[in-house]
């Protein structure tokens, strides 16, 4: 199998309690490192977690409120003092560059390496970036200020080679690329083997969605329907309904109707309200509307 | 016994590690509390301690480099969401408002309460600060950039009162005040009583200083001379003394000498280099020229 798991470094709120640190998520796919959001402690959490800061080039913020964003300034300046060299790139707001890099200038004023922004549109969903394992794609959340969750896919990968029936057509090791991209064999005497009997289907790509922070947002379900694994904010409970919709945040409940909705394949909470010490009743009330529903918690690592 | 204790909310450098947070201190004086330096995490430290938010209401950063002060935004947007209403004071380098204030009206727009910044002069020791139990020195240091170290001095206290001589001559209590304050207590018959045989002279005011960061620098001397506890910072050891130099900083074996000829009471090491998974080292460097030396560590509480 190859790796694609999920690393929670922070899933609180906006007051950072003794149980939880501010939104920050690790993606790890093939050992390349993409990171979701980076309040204060971001990388704290992430040397804790034995995560290697040399595996890390993209980060990804959803929104300006600090608790998405206050650990910026302090990853950058780690990064620096590790002795990183090239780009680290953040997609954000373009309001982020205008805040951060002034701090930047001053304070880290001769990085090794050099930052870009790239600025998200927060009003339409696309795709922002691409390398050979990742596609990234942008999803306007309905929050208090402009809001982007992002989905990360996989690329389509290549379809399985059956060994068995390379060996028994003697294909040469040189012509496997060319079977794995979708071509025939053509044996020495002109019979042509079509691609299906030497090939699997390759494995689905898996599909991960970040969903934080939003209320109740119907129209985010084309752009996540089926996903293996949705995370998606539950910051209060059904009793603080009213709070929550004061605030632009979701219930458990709410975030497990658009789970069901969107027909995910698993759900997970978080950006717990620090009100709630135990987050056992934000689970059961999105367990009533959505089984396949886990809550996030600091250090945990989840397989896609 | 009043209470006048220093908590160590982080003692490392500027990378922080698994072991420590950056550098971040909170001295109790009477429960009033007053934060020095604030380097990232240093919120959640305070709370992980059980420190009291609204016990807080002055922060002294020694100088702007990141693992001292990216720790301010996020404390700054935590007290909001407390609902924090007054002021809250920052003495810093004058350009601390220059680079955080636009942060804070970006970030937290509607603060319940104000938040003041006080420039301190980096280039000569004065009074920046009294209130009711405290009085605070600034002590230029020599570090790479402007930096100053703080001496926290509490004020002389009144003297204290013979219980029994205040029996023996039936002194009533609204006098007490004016004996406290020196006076002499005349009898009903015109006896001068003199204050001295009425009270016993104060406990003498502690003193802290706090000195990171710093190169080895004889000019804190007299400023320094005779505090019950000297927090000097010992990023180094002596086989490193080379690096110390090149950054301005200090070996543990420097920090001990300015101990010893300010012929302090106690000096704490801190400001460790991430270097040092185990500063046994440092600590017997220093105690080798000063005894009475010990090493901060993350959620210490040191009575002065």
């Amino acid at each position: 199998m190859e790796r694609f798991e999920l690393h929670i470094l922070g899933c609180g709120s906006a007051l950072p309690t003794t149980l939880h640190f501010p939104s920050c998520q690790v993606l790890n796919l093939r050992d390349k490192l993409y990171m979701i959001d980076c309040g204060e402690g971001a990388q704290m959490q992430f040397r804790a977690m034995k995560l290697r800061f040399n595996r890390l080039n993209n980060l990804f913020i959803s929104h300006l409120h600090g608790d998405h964003c206050f650990g910026l300034p302090g990853l950058l300046s780690t990064l620096g003092l590790l002795g990183r060299t090239g780009e680290f790139t953040i997609f954000a707001h373009p309001d982020a560059e205008k805040m951060f890099r002034p701090l930047l200038n001053y304070f880290c004023r001769e990085l090794p390496y050099s930052v870009r922004f790239i600025a998200v549109n927060p009003d339409r969903s696309e795709q922002i970036f691409e390398d050979r394992t990742m596609r990234v794609y942008s999803i306007p959340l309905k929050h208090r200020i402009p809001t982007c969750g992002f989905l990360f896919e996989e690329l389509p990968k290549s379809p399985h080679i059956i060994r068995e029936m390379i060996d028994f057509y003697h294909i040469p090791v040189k012509q496997i690329a060319s079977i794995k991209s979708g071509e025939p064999f053509v044996t020495d005497d002109g019979a042509v083997v079509p691609n299906h009997l030497l090939t699997r289907p390759a494995t689905p790509p898996k599909r991960y969605a970040y969903c934080s922070d939003t209320a109740y947002y119907e129209k985010v379900l084309p752009i996540i329907h089926g996903v293996d694994l949705l995370y998606h904010e539950a910051t209060f409970c059904e009793a603080d309904l009213l709070r929550a919709n004061e605030t632009f945040h979701s219930s458990a409940r709410q975030a497990a109707t658009i789970a069901k909705l969107a027909e995910v394949r698993r759900l997970m909470l978080g950006h717990f309200s620090a009100r709630y010490p135990d987050v056992a009743l934000l689970l059961s009330e999105a367990q009533a509307i959505f089984p396949e529903t886990l809550c996030a918690q600091e250090r945990m690592v989840l397989p896609l």
